[in-house]
């Protein structure tokens, strides 16, 4: 039923194009960091845990605390990026990303700045640490424009399409009173974003063939250039949003993304969810 | 990711367990006939669309009005239910349930009785008319069932398991302001129930393996004893409602169902959803 990502490559449309967005029917979210702020919620829910070891340890503030945690949140993200773009490109390695989160939280831990946290944290601590990701908090913006959506009418259909496990997204939609429709993980599809299972795959889920595609019916929303650059060479329409943590020192993403009605590459550029219901409206009247 | 379905096969639990439901943390619910009255709900929406071609065709009340849609509602209804069973044994045929009614509907209408009907509803009326199983209507102490569900803490999780689509099971639940967590449908698993790669397939993208099933964390509600019977042997838990249209002639359904601690084969027997949110809470303190 899924319809055959190789079967067909649609070309960016160019130029400007103040109605491009009319025809959306359903919008998929890009999760980590778009919707919600992973930097933020890992960094402080480590922090936390590192203050219990501390404490049952009897190591007091001069333990795990005083680890730079940021940099440890980074450095665990930025491992996941590395591995699911190796994975989405045909490399080998687990299809479900708490499996994922584990190889490189020990990865991690093998460097010797990580010494302490490595002797302290079991392989079972280390598996529990993993469902923190399933308990991301949601940008400010978030939940509001995405309330706002779901009352667009004709209605648009709200989904995610996300690398993580579904379990992960059903969690972090529930944590977060996220109004979705349905969601879209790289376990239920088999692959991970930029692969073009993904893309092709949620859209023919919901009903979206490629033609309806070709019409402009689905949008992507995300944080991420790449991730958008995939999405608009299947045919979806772009919708880019600025994150503080996002895009970061990525030469063509965050404030140097530019929609095609300014000669960028992408259909729309917001900096909160609700600018998208507004625009849809627009489009619609 | 999908666990494979034929790994193994869970004896049911016999004998009297009043906390066999205690574990429970994942509910699938089955969707026609269980949380909605897809009988009145296509049965008044047939009865319009008839209307609505005799005023359009001049033919007034002595059309297509005159027409038992109660009985047509039933045989498209039986239709669905013996295809989807052989497609689920191995038989072939469409993996899309619109496409399912559609096939079905067609062959309705080469009926003798039907022959004014064939004349007047054209091939592109007929696909648009496979589109009222989206707009089914709850039974009135679902969407309150769903809600107190979801109050439970520990929370458990809630979703969809049906031979639907999942646009379908998407529509029906927006459409009825379902809380539900996540949709399993036919073409998301590539099969249909009482097929093992439903049950298993839903309860491992929920993060629930063999071992989480044997331990009773995952339950399937339906107003079918069958797919109860098939969900059991997966190691679900089984709750069955009684439904005035469903399991109707079938020797072992409806009034003759009982729980096994009255000596029956489920865990528990609901008249309203509501019930077994109370059942669940009063498990857990």
């Amino acid at each position: 039923m899924v319809a055959d990502p190789s079967a067909s490559s649609f070309l960016p449309t160019t130029g400007s194009d103040q109605h491009s967005l009319k025809n959306v029917r359903a919008v998929l979210f890009d999760q980590f960091g778009t919707l919600t702020d992973w930097q933020g919620s890992i960094c402080r829910l480590l922090e936390q845990e590192a203050r219990k070891t501390d404490e049952s340890s009897g190591a007091g503030p001069r333990g795990l605390q005083t680890i730079d945690w940021l940099a440890f949140t980074q450095l665990w993200r930025d491992g996941y990026m590395k591995r699911t773009r190796e994975i989405a490109s045909g490399g080998t390695g687990p299809g479900n990303i708490d499996e994922l989160h584990l190889e490189i939280l020990n990865d991690l831990l093998e460097k010797p700045e990580y010494a302490a946290v490595k002797e302290r944290w079991t392989a079972e601590k280390r598996r529990e640490l993993c469902w923190l990701w399933h308990r991301l908090n949601a940008w400010p913006d978030s939940r509001p424009g995405l309330e706002d959506l779901r009352k667009l009418d004709p209605p648009v259909l709200l989904a995610t399409l996300s690398n993580g496990t579904l379990r992960l997204l059903v969690d972090v939609s529930r944590h977060n009173s996220f109004p979705l429709d349905a969601h879209f993980s790289g376990d239920l599809l088999s692959s991970y974003k930029p692969n073009p299972k993904m893309y092709c795959g949620a859209s023919s889920l919901l009903g979206f063939d490629e033609d309806a595609r070709r019409r402009g019916e689905v949008a992507m929303f995300a944080s991420h250039i790449d991730d958008l650059r995939a999405a608009g060479q299947h045919g979806l329409r772009t919708i880019y949003i600025r994150r503080a943590t996002e895009d970061v020192g990525i030469a063509h993403g965050g404030a140097a993304v530019k929609p095609k009605s300014e000669g960028g590459e992408v259909d729309l550029v917001v900096d909160v969810v609700g600018e998208l219901a507004k625009e849809l409206s627009s489009c619609t009247v």
